[in-house]
């Protein structure tokens, strides 16, 4: 039963996908605002759908927390719409030719930007990746295969129905969007390895649900995820920047991966910059810190930093901290214990701004800004499908190319190979 | 023990790729060039130790053609030696910033090609693939872990001890040249799975090889192999082009992935071209041909195809024919058959020119020239690590730019995020 619904939506999948990439991306666009508008033409049926969510999320005992991550209103689906009607105003990359040279026997060689495919997204508890996903998926000519949290699964339901409906009505195919309703463990189990059906899988959520992907799939994973991000503060640096940069990369949005977990200061300013620096981040937003021996030398209340503590992407108001020696240090450190996530100096040191940048080895190298930058949308591609953690065919924020494979086409007038 | 020979030589490959990650240009294109000076200095050696790879294998009962493949004489030894020296002349995609940007806050955000790191290769006989596979990740910054075939393990400890003594003494570091010794086939499935030191794996070789490691493999894959193409002659297409292209698709080298599988003919065309094009085929060529029924009746001599040879891959000299209505039922067979890897179109209509490019889904798709040059070389890359049948990364031929991944990296003046 479970196998027989994959499989068939899948299979659905990969015959839609075919359409897809040949729609025009005035169709593509078209359904994007469609969608959006039956999003909020139907959103009583939405919250009705998700009240139900809610009175079992409830009875099953979920946090507060997860509960507010699951409630959809009015506000929260008007939200949903205009983040497609804002996909559906990007360039569309399907169709560019990225690259084109002509070889000496005349062959002329292009590079063409063309849709993956079937796109898999495995998501947890938030209804509105539903909406996400499939409107990113649909942008970039690919047919999706959603496969959300059971505790959304009324929601999700509902806003496949209404979206599905929607873009077929605006002359996409039957069958692209697809959502897989059983939520039996086992779906995620046969999704993971439809190659034939299915060319590349996101995991969205947890670092459990992630690894869980990435260890089981046979279709090609892109591994988002893990956060370990440093702040290194450097002693050529302005201290009064490196105080700000510091407090937001740890405070302004400390649960998401780009969030700083350990600052690394050096020795000669230390004594400058901690005392002040650590107790504002104490007293004015209720962060924890534990430090090395060096940091504790220098502020008494601060609590010891464990070994485990380096290696932690706490993701929560808690700061380790360490005094080092030298840029050397400070790079080994983020080599040993860091992610390869976002890695930030703090300097006006010409040289040693050039050798972070060039020496870390991370999605994204920052000189004098905070780590939270690492988004599809700071970095202005106007969509966010994740930030890739791997090195394989994305790293850092993917935005819509990423969800875009492409195609050499030739142009010959006979040549033949001798 | 063969855990810990797989662990420790890979655990060794990511310390060295650290340090290869920031080695000159100039550094990794002398290694390359020592590296092939003492190729052939001390083919001697080389050539003494493929002597027990030979001897072994004649016990064995290898066919010729496996034999051939494994044997390496003065010649041979030189050929490396010049692919390496070519790979060093090549310019170094490492470094290079493909696109930068300025965000309205002042950041500025730069795409910059590094290395991947630690990249592994799991191939078959040839011992040329230790040098060539070498050379290739050493110029791109990569540390390798090379894991060849049982049959020449002789002959590849011999190579790998040349070039790896040869890379350090130019300046590479220690370890970054790995061969596992071991024959047990339990190293390729624990190498599949240290994702912890190896950031992409490539198998190259025989289809059960590489289904093998895309099947198992929690490191992240790029797939190489099949090719099931095909050539379309259009009802409007020059004949004696026509009849150039598909001798030449199918028989200059049959045996490769690119080689034609299927001739797929226009109705129209299928009385003028098939009789002299199959004669031709077979007399001057030996090619076996397998024809719909419509092939038959033109030809009596035809065999029958069945469903099975269309979707063979028969890497010889047999050729499947299907004479079709028109274009679409030319795609369509293409859709249900091919495997996404080289598709060729000869027409001189425009509209079904651009109609095969943009529609069908393949790494290349040809307008009037031959699949045989989806190829690293023929694109005028200089190298060639294999060609991409998957979606992911890369697709169709790979050179230098595909052993990279890039990092952002992001130049501030104190920006925080609001």
């Amino acid at each position: 039963m479970v196998r027989e619904e994959v499989m068939s939506k899948a299979a659905k999948a990969r015959e839609a996908s075919r359409v897809m990439g040949s729609l025009s991306t005035a169709v593509r666009d078209q359904a994007l605002l469609v969608m959006a508008e039956e999003l909020v033409d139907r959103s009583d049926e939405i919250i009705e759908a998700n009240k139900m969510d809610m009175s079992k999320g409830r009875e099953r005992g979920l946090s507060t927390a997860l509960l507010d991550r699951l409630l959809l209103t009015e506000g929260r689906i008007n939200e949903m719409a205009e983040g497609l009607r804002a996909i559906a105003m990007l360039p569309d990359p399907v169709g560019e030719v990225i690259s084109m040279w002509k070889r000496p026997n005349g062959l002329q060689i292009g590079k063409m930007r063309v849709p993956v495919g079937v796109i898999g997204i495995i998501y947890e508890a938030r209804p509105n990746v539903t909406v996400d996903a499939a409107g990113l998926c649909l942008k970039t000519g690919n047919a999706v295969v959603l496969r959300g949290g059971s505790e959304a699964i009324c929601s999700n339901k509902a806003i496949a129905a209404i979206i599905s409906e929607a873009a077929v009505r605006a002359g996409a195919p039957e069958g692209a969007i697809q959502l897989i309703e059983t939520t039996d463990r086992e779906a995620v189990n046969i999704l993971m390895k439809l190659n034939q059906y299915i060319d590349i899988l996101i995991p969205r959520g947890g670092a459990g649900l992630i690894q869980t992907v990435v260890r089981n799939a046979t279709v090609p994973v892109i591994e988002t995820g893990v956060g370990n991000c440093h702040v290194y503060v450097d002693n050529e640096a302005d201290l009064e920047m490196a105080k700000a940069i510091v407090i937001n990369a740890k405070t302004q949005r400390p649960g998401v991966c780009n969030a700083m977990e350990t600052l690394l200061v050096n020795k000669d300013v230390a004594g400058l910059l901690l005392p002040d620096l650590l107790d504002t981040l104490r007293k004015d937003y209720g962060v924890e810190v534990r430090g090395c021996p060096a940091t504790k030398a220098l502020i008494s209340w601060v609590n010891e930093a464990s070994d485990e503590d380096y290696f932690t992407e706490f993701l929560d108001l808690i700061l380790a901290v360490r005094v080092v020696d030298n840029i050397d240090e400070a790079m080994d450190h983020i080599y040993k214990y860091g992610t390869k996530h976002s890695e930030a100096i703090v300097t006006t040191n010409y040289n040693k701004a050039r050798r972070f940048l060039n020496e870390v080895d991370a999605a994204a190298v920052y000189v004098n800004a905070s780590t939270r930058f690492t988004d599809g949308f700071q970095y202005g591609f106007g969509a966010e499908i994740g930030i890739s953690t791997q090195k394989l065919h994305a790293r850092g924020p993917m935005g819509l190319a990423e969800l875009t494979t492409t195609k050499y086409i030739v142009f010959g007038e006979g040549q033949i190979r001798k």
